[in-house]
C-alpha cells in the first residue's frame, strides 16, 4: 500500500492521533524503517531522544516527531504527540501482520478421527493432533506442532512450528505461541523417599486465556492438581519458565528468560524484566514491576517496583548500591577515626602523667 | 477407580502409611484435587499450614491432614503423619501415570534398516531413527523425535515430542525426556587463533543413567572427549543447560533454568534451585544445596548449603544481607562519631589555649 | 586413521606446531581421549596443570605435554609449547568433524516449487521449506527443520533437527545452528493502550554472518524494523536469547543462557560468560569481557572486563566483594570506636567537674 503524507495524516487523525504536516504533503510512503535504515518512500520516527542526531543524516522521505522537535535541515515531518504510537498504527496500516502460508487441512497432517477442527482451519503437513482435541475457527498450525489428547483450543489461534501442547490443556481465543514452546509438560513433582525421588502424577493442566502471546522455546508446567493459569492479554518473550500451579493475571508482560516457580499468584498488569526469578508460593500484587535479574523471595505489594537479589523496593536497592560504592570511603573514614581517637587518648594520657 | 474412605485407609496402611478416619467411612472418592478446587467425590490434603484456612471452605469429600489438625466444621478427615506422601500414593492409585497414545511401529516413522528396536515399541509418525541405533523394550517415542546414529537407548524409555538426541549418546532404562530437549549437541569447544575461533571436533557423547527425567527444552552438551554424565535417578526441570564433560551424580534435583558449565563434577543428591549457575572445572560435593540464583565460583564441600553471588555458605550470605540493610545506620553512626570526635578535639584544644 | 607418534609429530610440525618425541616413536595412535579415559592406541594431553597427577595413572599410549613437564614413570610424550592447540589439530586429523547422514533431496521433505536449492543439497525427510526460499550449495538440513518464506541461506550451511527460521531471515555461508533453535520469531513489540498491549507488526528480520554457530534451543528475535545482526564468526552456546534489533559484532563468544535485550550494539570479539544479561539500548565496545551472571545496565568501553550486578569493572567488583566480607569486622570496629569515644568523653567530663 502507498499513501501520501497527507493521506497518512488523515488516517492518523481518524485513529485518534492528530498530527501536523511540516513539509511536502504529496510525498508518497509505502513502508516504515528506522532513521538509520530508511530511504526513499519510507517513513521513520523519533521517539527516544537518544537517536535525535540521526535526524541529521536520515534518508527517510518523512519522519514522525513530537511537536517541539527542531530540525535544521529540509526534512518532511509529521508532528504528533506520541510518534511511537503513531508509527505503530502506520505499520499496521501499511504492512499489516504476518500472512501465513495456506495449507487448508493438509493431507500430510495426522489428525485423529475423534478431533473436532473448526471451520477455515489452516493445518500444515507434519502436524499431529491427537484424540478428542477440539480446535475453534481459523486456526493456523505450522509444521511439527503436536497437540495431545483432549486439548481444547479457541478460535483464531496461531501455533508456530514445533510447538508442543500436552494433554488436556486449554487455549483461549486469539492465542499465539511461537516456535518450540512447550505447554503442559510435567512439573518437578516428586516425593522424596530416602534419597530417591518418586514421581507424583501430574494430573492438572495449563489454561491460557484469550489474546495470550507466548515467545519461542518457553516452558509452562501443567499443575499437579488443578490448573496453571496465564491470564488473558498476557505476553511472554522467549525462554520463559513457569512452574506448576502458578496463576498469572491478565495483561502481564514477561521479558526473556524470566522464571516463576510453582504455586505463585501473580496479579494483573505485572511487568517482569529479563532473567527475573520468583520463588514458589508467594503473591505478586497487581501492577508490580520486577527489575531485570531480580530474585524475588517474598510477596510484593500491588504497585511496587522491586529490584536486586534478594529483591527489595527500588529506592532501597538504589541506596544499597550507592552505599556499596562508598564502602571504601567509609572504611577509610573508620581507619582515620581510629587513628585520631588513639592519638587523642595518648595525648590525654601523656598530659595526665 | 472409585474407593470408599475406608478402602483408601486400608490401601494407605498397606503402603506403610497408617491413618485414622475421622468422619464418614463410606464416602466415595474417585479423584484428588487441591483444597480450593476439590468438590464432591474428591479427596484433598493439607500439608503446608499456609493453606489451613482453606479447610473452612473446601468442598472436598474428604481431606488428608496431620493427626493434630483441628477442624471446627463437619469435614471427613483422614489423619496421617505425612499427608503429602499419602496423597501422592492415592494419586498414583486413583489416576495412575499418563497413558500414552498407541502407535505401535508407525509406518510414518523413518526407522533405519540397521536400527534395532526392542519389543513392544510405540513409535509415532514423524519420528526419525538413524543407522545403528539400539532401543530396548517398551519405548514410547512421540512425533518429531530425532535419534542420531549409534545411540543406545534402554528399556521403558519415554521421549516426548521434538526431543533430539545427537549421535552416539546413551540413555539408561526408564529415562523420560520432555518435549523439545536436546541431548548431545556440540559444546562451546573452540581453539582461539588470533581473534578467530577454530572448532574442535566434539567426539565425546552424553550418558544418562537409569530413571533420569529431563524437563522440556533443556540442553546437555556432549563431551569433547569422553562423556557428559547424568547419574541415575537425577531429575531436571525445564531450560536447564549442562556444559560439555560435566559429570552429575545420582538422585540430584535441578530446578528450571539452572546452568552448569563444562568439566564440573557434581556429587550425588545435590539440589540446585532455579537459575543457579556453576562455573566450570569445580567440584560440588554430595548432598549440597545451592540456592536460587546462586553464582557458584568455587568448589563446595559435601553437605553445604550455599547462596548468593558469588555463592557463600548460607549463614554468611544471610549475615551479608542483614548487614547490607544496616549500612545506612552504620554510615550515620560513622558521621556522628566524626562529629563528636572533632568537637571533643576542639574542646580540648580550646582549653589548652 | 592410524598414525605413528613419528608421523603425528611430522603432521604437527607441518601445521606450525613443532614437537619433540620423548619415548617410542613407533607407537600407533588412532584416536584421542582424556587422561582419565585414554587407553591403548589413544593420545591424550595435559594442558591444565590441575590434572597433572593423572599423568601417573593414565593408560594413554602417548601424551601431549609442555616442554618442561616432568614425568617420573615410563610414558611416551610429545612435548610441544601448546598441547591444547596440538590436540585440537590431532583431533581434526584423526577424527574429522561429524559426518552427516546422506539424504540427498528427500522425497519426504516439503519443498516449495518456488524455492531454489543449490547443488549437492542434503535435505532430510520432514523438512519444510516454504515459498521463495533460496539455499546455497552443500546444505545439510536435518528432520523437522522449518524455513519460512523468502529466507536466503548461504553455502555449506548445517541446520540440526527442529531448527525454525522465520520468514525473510538471511544466513551467511558455513552457518551451523544446533537443534531446536529459533531464528526470527517476533520480539516483545507491543504498544500500551491503557493496560492492554497492542501488537506492533515485526517487519524486520535476522541476519547471521558467515561462520556463525548457534547452540541448541536459542532464540533470536527479528527486528521490528531493519535487522537483528549476528556478526561473522560469532559463536553462541545454548539457550541464548537475543532481543529485537540488537546488533552483535564479529567473532564474539556467548556462553549458555546469556540474554541480550533489544537495540543493543555489541562490538567485535566480545565474550559473555554464562547467564550474563544486558539491558536494552546500550553499547558494548570491542573486546569486552562480561563475567558470568553479570547484569550490565550501562554501556561498557572497549577492552573492559565487567562483573557483578549491576556490573562494574572487575577490580571494583572484587573490591566490593572483599569489603562485603569485612563488613562484620567494620561493624565491630565502629562499635568499639563508639564505646571508647563515649568513655573518653565521660572521663573528660568527670575531670572537669
Amino acid at each position: 500500500m502507498t499513501l501520501t503524507l497527507d493521506e497518512l495524516a488523515s488516517f492518523l487523525a481518524s485513529a485518534g492521533m492528530p498530527c501536523e504536516i511540516d513539509g511536502d504533503k504529496t510525498v508518497t510512503i509505502s513502508s516504515v524503517a528506522t532513521l538509520e535504515d530508511a530511504g526513499e518512500g519510507q517513513l521513520s520516527f523519533l521517539s527516544n531522544p537518544k537517536y535525535a542526531k540521526e535526524l541529521q543524516t536520515t534518508a527517510a522521505s518523512a519522519v514522525l516527531v513530537r511537536p517541539d522537535v527542531i530540525v535544521d535541515r529540509p526534512l518532511n515531518l509529521l508532528r504528533t504527540p506520541d510518534p511511537y504510537a503513531a508509527v505503530t498504527a502506520v505499520m499496521v496500516k501499511l504492512h499489516g501482520y504476518r500472512r501465513h502460508p495456506r495449507w487448508g487441512l493438509s493431507s500430510l497432517a495426522q489428525i485423529s478421527a475423534t478431533a473436532v477442527i473448526g471451520e477455515n482451519a489452516n493445518i500444515a503437513p507434519g502436524v499431529y493432533i491427537d484424540d478428542e482435541v477440539q480446535i475453534g475457527k481459523n486456526a493456523t498450525i505450522y509444521p511439527g506442532v503436536y497437540i495431545a489428547r483432549r486439548c481444547r483450543i479457541g478460535d483464531d489461534v496461531t501455533l508456530f512450528p514445533n510447538v508442543v501442547i500436552y494433554d488436556e490443556c486449554v487455549l483461549g481465543n486469539r492465542v499465539t505461541i511461537h516456535a518450540g514452546s512447550v505447554i503442559g509438560e510435567d512439573g518437578l513433582g516428586y516425593a522424596p523417599v530416602g534419597e530417591k525421588w518418586i514421581k507424583i502424577p501430574q494430573i492438572g493442566n495449563v489454561v491460557l486465556g484469550d489474546d495470550v502471546e507466548i515467545g519461542a522455546n518457553c516452558t509452562i508446567d501443567r499443575a499437579t492438581l488443578g490448573s496453571t493459569l496465564i491470564g488473558s492479554g498476557t505476553k511472554f518473550s522467549n525462554l520463559v519458565a513457569i512452574g506448576h500451579g502458578t496463576k498469572i493475571g491478565e495483561d502481564c508482560m514477561f521479558v526473556a528468560q524470566v522464571g516463576v516457580a510453582g504455586s505463585v499468584h501473580v496479579g494483573r498488569h505485572v511487568t517482569m524484566a529479563g532473567q527475573a526469578g520468583i520463588v514458589g508460593h508467594i503473591v505478586i500484587g497487581d501492577n508490580v514491576t520486577i527489575g531485570a535479574k531480580a530474585g524475588v523471595t517474598n510477596s510484593v505489594d500491588a504497585g511496587a517496583t522491586v529490584l536486586g537479589q534478594p529483591a527489595v523496593p527500588i529506592q532501597e536497592c538504589k541506596r544499597q548500591v550507592a552505599i556499596m560504592q562508598k564502602l571504601p570511603d567509609l572504611k577509610n573514614e573508620i581507619r582515620r577515626l581510629r587513628r585520631e581517637l588513639d592519638r587523642l587518648k595518648r595525648d590525654i594520657d601523656a598530659k595526665q602523667q
